[in-house]
């Protein structure tokens, strides 16, 4: 299975890691490509900024934060949302989207980061978590489509 | 053919039930899954909601109404844009969302709701339109999907 | 490849050439279809609006301009960001969205249009820029996707 995680909304990237798992605890290879607003869920928090330019600067601002700071697509009411969303979340013990991060990562799932966005919104390697697989654009991804039986754009 | 239905819009929803009707038409089996704002899609209108807390409640509230309450995923204009669209639809003789639903249940196309999201949201199986085949999760849609031609992801 | 393009967001569409592009260039065949929000990126910013009623007329308006007048799914301020974004890809070399959509239709990306969409919408064939390849419904869509390897929805 390939998951583009295109969207860097708090739904779509649980969805996405949601998927990820289910498809890796049924023993199928997954791969997820992040790219454009996706790339934020990966974000590393701590990383410093390094990106040249006022506009690439700001951009990197409007994003930051990581998988713990993203928004809602939906009723997001300033942050409000992604708020409520997360103490729905631990009322039904269903893990917060670092964790499921994680988990991911711990069951093999592949992490491919796209070059071609990173290189437009100004994001380097040491922006994001140690959780990347590799850095690769439109032909790796296609690759790995061709042959999955399951491909999905979030 | 696997449709994943993530997102709560008129619009998308129109999508989801134009392809899903268009695959039965043409003797594919075809299953929806309802997941996360999708529900919204499929929520009875006339369910007495009976979420606990006072999250549920309000997420319930801000989610009520079911086919015939859902926004545009753009030019909403705060609901003038699904009434306009609801008009264009009608002077074509375009059914309408909730005679989509039920047309796309005659033909035999499979509803699946999604008991992650439904867990989440505090929702219950009473809260849906009778036209729920099963209530499922990321298991069985990936079972499915693996399976299928086509899979997409709205 | 089959990308059913829904959307009329910069960003998404950027994404859908970059992959369509991609494709082609590695030998896939590849059909790109524009539907409901999506038939705005290739609608020629030069014909003149012929929807008859003012509501089509208005929805014409607000979705006027092409590709060159697209807004981003986030951030778009206004404008401000997709300005901002079409610099961003300038400063790297990247094409900009017409470029893009020149470039696959040379490499034999195949556009197709909603005729459903553009009947609710009432775009004609002459709203259009002339890279659409033919006019067509769901069911067109569906005979390729089911012999594709990878089916995308945007």
């Amino acid at each position: 299975m390939t998951i583009i995680l295109f969207s860097g909304d708090m739904d779509k990237a649980l969805a996405a890691f949601n998927l990820a798992i289910g498809g890796a605890s049924m023993g199928m290879e997954v791969s997820i490509f992040f790219t454009f607003w996706g790339l934020t869920v990966i974000r590393d928090p701590k990383a410093k900024p390094k990106a040249k330019g006022w506009m690439r600067r700001m951009l990197g601002f409007f994003t930051r934060g990581g998988a713990g700071k993203l928004p809602l697509s939906r009723l997001n009411m300033g942050g409000m949302g992604p708020w409520m969303m997360k103490r729905l979340m631990r009322e039904v013990n269903f893990p917060q989207l670092e964790e499921l991060i994680q988990m991911a990562k711990g069951m093999g799932v592949k992490f491919i980061a796209c070059t071609t966005s990173m290189g437009i919104m100004g994001l380097g390697k040491e922006d994001f978590l140690p959780v990347v697989d590799s850095f690769a654009g439109v032909a790796t991804y296609l690759a790995e489509a061709r042959e999955a039986k399951v491909n999905l754009f979030l």
